[in-house]
């Protein structure tokens, strides 16, 4: 008889997520109770935010408690269903964690719709981490057309999708990624109007060569030295979107020097969440998914291989290992 | 025959102001042109803000030039007017600088009640600090009734006005200031709920103690380890009004720690110069001078005796040496 497998969290991170954090275990297959649905997952989307998820300092959402399977975005089929909207066979996505097969209520789960877009860009651009690049430029960083728009880790799953939105936008995209690969496909196959490698060292000079007015819209990904340097660029009455910090989930923070811009220039600086407001995701899904189905918004994915990879390829994505949205295939 | 004498920049600061970045010259009164007014200055008023001023650095505003008498806001009597508005012996307010008289054209003058508001107070509750402290406190951190507003330099010009509209308006106001002698004030005369003196060493062990649940609404004037401190106390969907960063204008900038906060409260932090808006001086100041006039909100000045003091009592403030609004009695 077929088992359930899944990967639970064996000890919280220290510093560094390292591979003893976790532990695969086998189980029985979960069992759909009333209302509920037994989904066999195809993919599982790995995310910085769980870093945060792994530790028990104060955060906006609970840890996962030692010995519990991690959480995680999944999309996969329908393999029993007590609920009426759903058959065996749909396509959904959810949030069943790191497992092979998970039971969820049923209005827990999404249906979708992959005639014309792949089950696991559900997971990503029109997924999670293109709600979050919708929602921080338009309803933080709002810029007109003409702005320039920074967005650091650019090439990455929230970050690709931010300056592909504000081409759209009309707006000036420019992108900041490690390595020179990263920064060729940002331009050549995403349409950025410049990139810049931070790891070339230069990027303050960098950045006044292709922004010499400054930047209108920063998308923050990155946060540290990067996001230090970048706030000496911004504009009187610019917009920073404060997504993720994701240089220093691992280690210490990095000690901010240049906060007196936000005053100087008068600089709005805000945190967001994408799951705060849910009441933006329909309009934004639906803009996603006409932009993703014509391939006006292009992405790319790094894909590990079955669930024993996974906890490899989120140490990876914390080391900026991964090129485009990091994925765990597993059927 | 009269002279006028003035306060020029004699050379610009490298860490703290130095009385010999001032000197001070006589010259012959200056004579009204075609619309225009002489004002003989009564009162000066003395502001965080002028250190930039005597910088060259960047910022969002001119530096004086060296040998040009120091900008500052003045509130006198109008002695000669060739604009159809004024009269000798209006009183006015205007921006005529470090000097005994100034001529301005009437347009850049504001007549002034002296009925039921004394003419000083005119550059404080009721003049740019009283603005200052409701635009940032009304359209960036938006209490709501019951919601609790920080404060830092509470005794001071912004933060006195702060903490008492917080109060009319229904919040909780705490204050942070340095020295007992100052929290007394802001408790037991303007009324505050707390108040925190940080030189005591445990701000934030203190202000957890009277603000268990957080922070709604801070609005920043100091800067430096105190926000710092205050940024590990905001709650979730929190708002900062950053209306000044005293404690760094003469040094090197403190390294912050703590900006992963505005990420994990989804916080809002937007820096403001009250002059960017003018369109909400006159709901402003209306409102203030019903609050005053009517010893709603109260005020506190340390004067310094003559023009001659001026340089000393500006190196003070930077310090912390005044007690409420500082201005210097030219008359």
């Amino acid at each position: 008889m077929e088992k359930n497998r899944k990967i639970v969290l064996a000890s919280r991170p220290v510093a560094w997520v390292e591979e003893s954090n976790f532990r695969l275990e086998e189980s029985d297959i979960p069992q759909p109770g009333v209302n509920q649905v037994l989904v066999r997952n195809h993919w599982l989307s790995l995310d910085p935010y769980m870093r945060g998820r792994m530790s028990d300092a104060k955060s906006y959402a609970a840890p996962v408690a030692i010995g519990d399977a991690m959480i995680g975005g999944t999309a996969g089929e329908v393999v029993k269903s007590n609920h009426p909207d759903f058959v065996p066979g749909d396509k959904v996505v959810g949030a069943l964690g790191w497992q092979l097969f998970g039971v969820a209520d049923g209005g827990a789960l999404q249906k979708v719709d992959v005639s014309l877009i792949h089950l696991s860009a559900w997971l990503g651009p029109v997924g999670m981490p293109g709600v979050t690049a919708w929602v921080g430029l338009f309803d933080i960083c709002a810029p007109k057309p003409g702005d320039t728009v920074v967005v650091t880790a650019a090439s990455g799953a929230v970050g690709s999708v931010v300056g592909q939105l504000a081409k759209i936008h009309g707006a000036r995209a420019i992108g900041i990624a490690g390595g020179a690969d990263k920064c060729r496909y940002v331009t050549e196959e995403l349409g950025f109007d410049a990139c810049i490698d931070y790891k070339a060292g230069n990027l303050r000079g960098d950045l006044k060569a292709v922004a010499p007015a400054g930047i209108d819209c920063l998308f923050e990904n990155v946060g540290g030295e990067i996001f230090d340097t970048l706030l000496t660029q911004m504009k009187p009455f610019s917009r920073i979107a404060l997504c993720g910090l994701i240089s220093q989930y691992n280690s210490a923070p990095w000690p901010m020097q240049n906060i007196s811009a936000v005053l100087i220039n008068r600089i709005k600086l805000q945190g967001f969440i994408v799951s705060d407001d849910l009441s933006r995701w329909p309009q934004a899904l639906k803009e996603l998914a006409g932009h993703v189905a014509t391939g006006r918004i292009k992405f790319r994915e790094s894909v590990a291989d079955g669930l024993a990879a996974a906890p490899a390829a989120l140490i990876s994505l914390f080391k900026g290992g991964n090129f485009g949205k990091q994925l765990v295939k597993l059927v």
